[in-house]
């Protein structure tokens, strides 16, 4: 007799289609004025058998912002695996250009998330441990160029904040979306890999 | 006999302190958290009398929101008063250091605004219209250092999304709060002034 072992524990599967019907809902009307009911409805399950899974719309945000922190950290990560131009190229392409992963929506999803993190510590958790893997990161790209360590994490540091900030103004701007936002950020990578610039003092 | 006009609209105080208790609520609890009974209760209104002045929770954080917008866009109109390194610390100093009309609780209060944004049509045309008017204010400080225009909005792009996105970040971290951000936006600022840099190209 054959016996079939569970590869994964029991009601991964509907979990993740309550979290797929979880996004769609907030992709077409927006976090705020997402219901519970409407995630039921839209996952084809009992309001009550939804809370079975998540206790709140709370969690169910908890769980997404997590997810698209780590795809951010995630890709990130793969910039040690270029030289310098490489690096600058393959940074801006995967931030800027839509993707399965990065995208408008996902853009949108994660200011609409951190704007809740003002008053939710555990999304507020989330971004910092986030912010500080990718500054870390960034950093790293710096290290043949600049020997002194607080360079290489202040460039870090401001290449994240031109980021965060083109990417949210991108998001609201049809005349200066990602791609111009792609443009300004990789300038100011190329200021920044220039050996002969000097890096003003305090 | 004298006659009194009045010169203000009839409830302008009563709507003016409506107001304040919801600035106040948002203060303690942030806005997602804060219901119109809250608010009527700081107010010490009867909420049917609150629903007579504002027909909702959405009309109150727009108000607020286009009135901090206004904050921000006066504040950088001052800039124009300075020569360019005053322009330089008067920025910096008006954006990052801790004042009466932007400070902790406004940034916390613009990024939940902003993050709803996302889907209010109205708070993202309040957005849209002080981001314009900012990075135009932000080019005009390079108007006799670059000669062509196209590189003195994109320097502005660039500065207002890095003020953006250092803001943002320095609202959740408190080793790299706002002093810290002041000093990495001088930094660039200095770079983008120093005539000998040459800007690179596309």
């Amino acid at each position: 007799m054959k016996i079939h072992k569970p590869t994964k524990p029991k009601g991964t599967k509907r979990k993740n289609d309550i979290l797929d019907a979880f996004t769609r809902c907030v992709r077409k009307q927006g976090y705020a004025k997402t219901s519970m009911v409407d995630v039921a409805k839209e996952a084809k399950v009992f309001p009550s058998n939804l809370f079975y899974y998540f206790d709140s719309k709370d969690e169910l945000l908890r769980l997404c912002f997590k997810e698209q922190c780590d795809v951010i950290v995630r890709g990130l990560e793969k910039t040690k695996n270029y030289d310098i131009e490489g690096k600058i190229e393959y940074v801006a392409d995967f931030l800027f250009i839509e993707s399965k992963s990065v995208n408008h929506f996902t853009t949108g999803f994660m200011y609409e998330a951190i704007g809740i993190s003002i008053s939710d510590p555990i999304l507020s958790q989330y971004k910092t441990e986030m912010d500080n893997c990718c500054k870390r990161l960034l950093a790293d790209v710096f290290v043949n160029i600049d020997a002194v360590e607080s360079t290489r994490n202040e460039k870090a540091e401001i290449l994240y904040s031109l980021l965060a900030g083109s990417k949210l103004n991108g998001y609201f701007d049809a005349d200066h979306g990602p791609e111009h936002g792609k443009v300004a950020f990789k300038k100011v990578m190329r200021i920044f890999c220039n050996q002969d610039m000097q890096w003003p003092a305090n």
